[in-house]
């Protein structure tokens, strides 16, 4: 967001319930900190605390004992849109962000005029840094420094892109499987500037950890946002020496048990520096695990689908809160989504969103603070730029795909070949088993009518996924998002 | 057992390290009482701590929580077997009771001359009380009052039974899936004697609970074991009215809540009488969920398969340990099985299990009190009486069934439709999902010959399951299991 925006900033006092004392911060229970963790492709089923029989993550896993686990969180069903929806608190169709990915090649982003969370925190007197992946842009104009981030630390893109593209899909495959470091030039970006290529991608996981502890130790004074967005457990898959064979789940476990190990060490700053209290932490991933790679991709547990699909098991990630004192210890059924974040920071800091855009995301924190039931009791699914379902409560009406569309990247996006409808009640067959369709006619009917509804709504951006890129660039099983 | 085998009893000061002050109980951190509860068709997924979205079990959770959880935790494919196998610590193949389940008019059953838990306990000074299914004969010889338990109250078999056989298939699959109490003349038993019939199954949970709750008022000063096997989540599906609605899961989730509750129940009563740290309390389900129910028919979490099938989702269930104080509390993801309990309760209890016989458990009271690694790094699957495969370690080699045959009772325990070997690394890749075979010819050579080996060793006692049956009573929708 420009200057231009920040006259639309009003103060809390004049608007809100909360007390001028608490703005930044607060004692009343309220944070003064926040900190996001993205993980990228860890599927809904790839912690200890999820049902994961060989993973072991003992860090997130207390987070979740001593925090709130969601079981219905939503992200977007791959790596761009989810970030755009996480950052602004808007369907990623509103920023153009919606219809696949950016390539190092691409030429769009996420508008400077969009609102971010950073910039929602920053205007109300945050210190604000991203470190790791960004994906929502890497010309000058998109980067986290020109979003709300006084710095940023970090691998633009994905961690598999900036390869050998004139290698046949078959040999790509197994570079991924694999990997090389200089398989994979990508940089490594310190603000604007590129600061080492290839990113030795054995040590990210520690040294965004490093950055980020770092960050936390200089800001006692000032309030912060801290967003790190790990490139893995993404492949291709890496780790550090530690980390080798570490896990019984193999490479993917050990790279899964890295993160959590490094997640570990910024609670213990936080507890170290009596931060703890003060400082809301969320945990969740971008999207559903990657399955055309095999053991190396994750599980979404017992969701059907996976990354790309619209089924659960694309969209519907772990989200963990955790704020002792202030985070309400349970598991929550509820439905949320990361488009929630923005307005519930928002709320919890004392800042206020401007009007006059729409926004997707509900403000979460009496459901975080009281244990109340979830304001959201609605959520798209969109499946790149195409609306593809909704889910009411308990009920899923969702526009079915061709069998096993969900395991490859080109066909996720391309027209269902088989375009019916099915119904599912989520609550009892969160698998997706049971099409409920010609039984409840009326409530397919009630969640068409809200899509329409919905659709009126949306009045979608100059789609920035193309822009940039040339012809066939994205398919094969050597393609990444 | 009959008093024939008494003698075989040794006293452990002679034999064991264990000191004599400890027998039948102790301080020391062991237990002194024994409490196994066992559910029925709850898949490995069914609990909030096993990674369902909706179900809640806080009850479970907490012992989860503050015990063990193990997540490779075998049992048998069916009720029968499993029950068998959890009784005498032997595979239900030596005792005749693999190949099926038993019907009302069933002539079979578990031999008087097996020795089973309660045998071993009782003749070390414990009371002793089975509350539930029973599903091991119902004739007298074959009840629980003449295997070593004081005292019976339950249902002796499925709670589907004694239905009118003469309906048609879709007939008797609607009945169970909207049930009626009279639609299945199952009786409850007090000792060998029917008290009721049929079987209030809507209060049944409960009174189940009430009268586990009462033998452990009662045994206060003699040492207790107690086995408590709900007839529930089996199908037909009922729970008190206090349940209805309760689970957003739908009624599948009504019935484990309430199990969850009363099982909550139980261990307040433990911690009322300050019996909790005296008392390890064993959970588990007998087998995995049943699908051809539909929404009714639990789910196997990310596991493949499910009741019926050798896949990981038919075989292997929740299991949690508890004991405050000495059983060491964390996730363990080595391999236990039903089996083990015998041996484990009964080196926990200073009993020694009489030589002579083939015994197929481990001991695993260092690993719940130290939290060792498990003794057991190998388990067979039977499928029926065949020998279906064998874990060892992390690698499953599996003798494939067709597509889908898990899903129906008749087809599970018939000759496989794709006789292809099929490997598994289960710790890498816990669906089944990529079969090493071609890969790891080796692993398929030494886990083939282990499976000889095994087969030399056992020596299959007559057949119980077809005994008293006449043909063709067993498939089809509406058979029962």
């Amino acid at each position: 967001m420009g200057q231009r925006l920040t006259a639309l900033f009003v103060l809390l006092i004049l608007f809100s319930d909360t007390p001028m004392g608490q703005r930044g911060g607060a004692p009343g229970g309220q944070p003064r900190n926040f900190i996001v963790i993205l993980t990228d492709d860890q599927g809904y089923g790839d912690l200890g605390s999820y049902g994961h029989p060989t993973i072991r993550t003992p860090n997130l896993d207390r987070m979740a004992a001593e925090g709130q686990r969601w079981t219905s969180f939503y992200a977007a069903p791959l790596c761009t849109p989810s970030r755009a929806q996480l950052m602004t608190g808007r369907y990623a169709i509103r920023s153009g962000l919606a219809a696949g990915v950016l390539f190092p090649n691409s030429t769009g982003g996420l508008q400077p005029g969009e609102l971010t969370i950073a910039e929602v925190l920053k205007q109300t007197g945050y210190a604000t840094l991203a470190v790791g992946k960004w994906h929502l842009g890497h010309l000058p104009q998109y980067l986290p420094t020109n979003q709300g981030f006084d710095r940023y630390f970090g691998i633009p893109y994905s961690n598999d892109m900036e390869r050998d593209t004139t290698i046949a899909p078959a040999e790509a495959f197994r570079r991924t499987m694999e990997p090389k470091i200089t398989d994979f030039n990508v940089p490594l970006m310190r603000d604007a500037k590129i600061v080492e290529r290839p990113a030795d991608q054995t040590t990210i996981t520690r040294r965004y950890t490093d950055e980020a502890i770092a960050f936390i130790r200089q800001q006692q004074k000032q309030p912060f946002f801290l967003y790190l967005a790990h490139n893995l457990p993404h492949v291709p898959l890496f780790r550090s020496k530690e980390f080798e064979g570490r896990s019984a789940r193999g490479i993917y476990g050990d790279v899964v048990e890295e993160i959590d190990y490094n997640i570990g060490r910024i609670l213990d700053t936080l507890r170290e520096l009596k931060l703890d209290r003060q400082t809301l932490v969320v945990f969740l991933s971008d999207n559903g695990p990657w399955m055309p790679y095999l053991a190396q991709g994750g599980s979404a547990g017992l969701l059907r689908g996976a990354k790309g699909s619209t089924w659960e098991g694309g969209v519907r990630v772990p989200a963990i809160f955790w704020q002792p004192g202030t985070v309400q210890p349970g598991v929550m059924t509820g439905i949320g989504s990361e488009m929630d974040l923005l307005p519930t920071v928002a709320r919890l800091a004392g800042a206020v969103v401007p009007a006059g855009r729409p926004l997707d995301g509900h403000d979460l924190s009496a459901t975080l603070t009281k244990g109340a039931p979830s304001p959201r009791d609605t959520v798209f699914y969109y499946n790149g730029a195409r609306l593809a379902g909704v889910r009411h409560r308990s009920f899923k009406l969702h526009f079915a795909m061709a069998a096993g569309s969900g395991a490859t990247g080109a066909a996720a996006i391309a027209a269902p070949a088989n375009p019916a409808w099915e119904l599912y009640n989520l609550d009892e067959d969160p698998s997706e088993t049971f099409n409920l369709a010609d039984k409840r006619a009326e409530i397919v009917r009630e969640l068409t009518a809200m899509m329409e509804a919905h659709q009126k709504t949306v009045e979608p951006y100059e789609n920035q996924i193309p822009l940039g890129r040339g012809q066939g660039t994205g398919a094969g099983p050597g393609a990444t998002r």
